[in-house]
């Protein structure tokens, strides 16, 4: 996990800092990026890059952090009381919780657009830059992310089929896991052909983390998940469609597809995101 | 004004489209960007690049919709009711009210993030659009508009000085158009200098505006307006710390020295912006 350490170390570095005669503005914008989490996103394409060329690592840490701080706002504003009105997030008191909803919505709206700052201003070819804002922004906006998250929203009450809940799912978790992948297959300069590959192995991915979300959701604690829990039985969960068992076989299949996909894949980013994943990918049979 | 009607029609071509299950998703992402508007930002822009070299205005466009998508975000979210909580903007009811407030929030995201989808994708080098991407998330961003946004709705109820008010206005709204001026100058291959210039014209034209809007909302109704005015009374305005007359003679001071900023600018771009302003810089006489 020496990656983790070597992001966790950047980020604790990078961390927005301003002149401000605001009592707390600047607290509030690092409060939930401090706050932990597994930096799932941010080691994803980190690892792709090391698995082609370690000596881009630490030019891929500013876009890396630009992928946390995208997933980072969407947490805050999920936790609104106009959304999932959550008290608890990454062990912590939500944004809104520890300072009030207006915080949260204003620093979740700076950190949107912070994160294509970072991309912006990375030491990487003008090429690459652009290209990472455009895989971002597209699957962590209109197309992807906030496309799932309002139909998660609309359709709270009302059962979807399973090809519905697979489309919410994909918009709302696996396109920025996608995107994340194939960020770092682009920094790497990897063919389109790869950057196409990882991306939808990142599909499958993200499909398989949300399934487990929801099993986790259905049966850990609060305080064992580190976040508001079982407060889901109206939501459009895999759990509430398929029931837990019929989850669970939906993990397990995917988790199967993807060690398939790892293996058809370039071997040293195989082996990297094996690495990384032996840890995610059976998570939800612990 | 046959700029405006271009970018109008440009707009209108190029609202968000997307196939979605949702119900009125799409309809919600193209509500507040199709209800009109001044387009004052995306003008500052065009018009520079309409001066400088009419041949890109074409490739002008994407950006300057990437501009107007991100103020409209920012109008969206500051009529929340943990905001302004107003009911009216641009003639027309606000987006929360038309529909409810977790669109509101979730399609200012999506707005905040397609801007930068936008200029990602623009017809222009791409050392271009990286810097373009750069000036809006700065001066749309934590640096910039959250951060007046934010001292804005902490200072409510507290009288600012004049120096602290000046910062916040700044931020709010006089950085955004400095960067839709500068964005229209990087564009247009203009020098840093130049490029600089126009920044520090745009945050005078920004304060003169902000001015303007606090004696418009002190001094007309909602139905003139078009929007919900005379709300204010708490709100650290230059009216309510300056008074009406104090407020009409520090606008009538930044107009002069606007007038005196165009005289000693680049011939082509003083002129196209004389046409532009000679609608706003004796608005607030009106």
């Amino acid at each position: 996990m020496q990656l983790l350490d070597e992001f966790e170390s950047y980020l604790q570095k990078n961390l927005p800092t301003l002149e401000t005669f605001h009592p707390y503005y600047q607290e509030a914008l690092q409060y939930m990026l401090r706050a932990g989490g597994k930096r799932f996103r941010p080691l994803l394409l980190l690892s792709v890059v090391k698995a082609k060329n370690p000596l881009l690592v630490p030019s891929a840490m500013r876009p890396a952090l630009a992928v946390e701080m995208l997933h980072t706002y969407s947490l805050i504003h999920d936790d609104l009381p106009v959304m999932d009105d959550a008290d608890l997030r990454r062990g912590n008191a939500t944004l809104h919780k520890k300072f009030d909803e207006l915080t949260a919505v204003l620093v979740g709206d700076a950190l949107n657009t912070h994160a294509f700052y970072l991309i912006a201003t990375a030491a990487l070819h003008s090429d690459v830059r652009n290209a990472l804002a455009r895989e971002l922004a597209y699957n962590g906006g209109i197309y992807g992310m906030v496309h799932g998250q309002i139909l998660d929203c609309y359709f709270e009450n009302q059962k979807l089929p399973l090809e519905k809940l697979r489309i919410l799912h994909i918009n709302k978790t696996a396109k920025l896991i996608a995107a994340s992948l194939k960020m770092g297959a682009i920094i790497a300069v990897m063919s389109e052909a790869e950057q196409e590959q990882l991306y939808d192995f990142g599909i499958k991915l993200g499909l398989l983390f949300q399934i487990q979300d929801d099993i986790i959701d259905a049966t850990k604690s609060s305080e064992e998940a580190g976040k508001t829990t079982q407060n889901d039985e109206a939501k459009n969960s895999f759990v509430n469609l398929l029931g837990l068992e019929g989850a669970i076989a939906q993990a397990d299949e995917l988790a199967k597809d993807i060690q398939e996909m790892l293996d058809s894949m370039d071997s040293d980013v195989a082996d990297e995101l094996r690495t990384l994943l032996a840890h995610y990918i059976t998570r939800h049979k612990e």
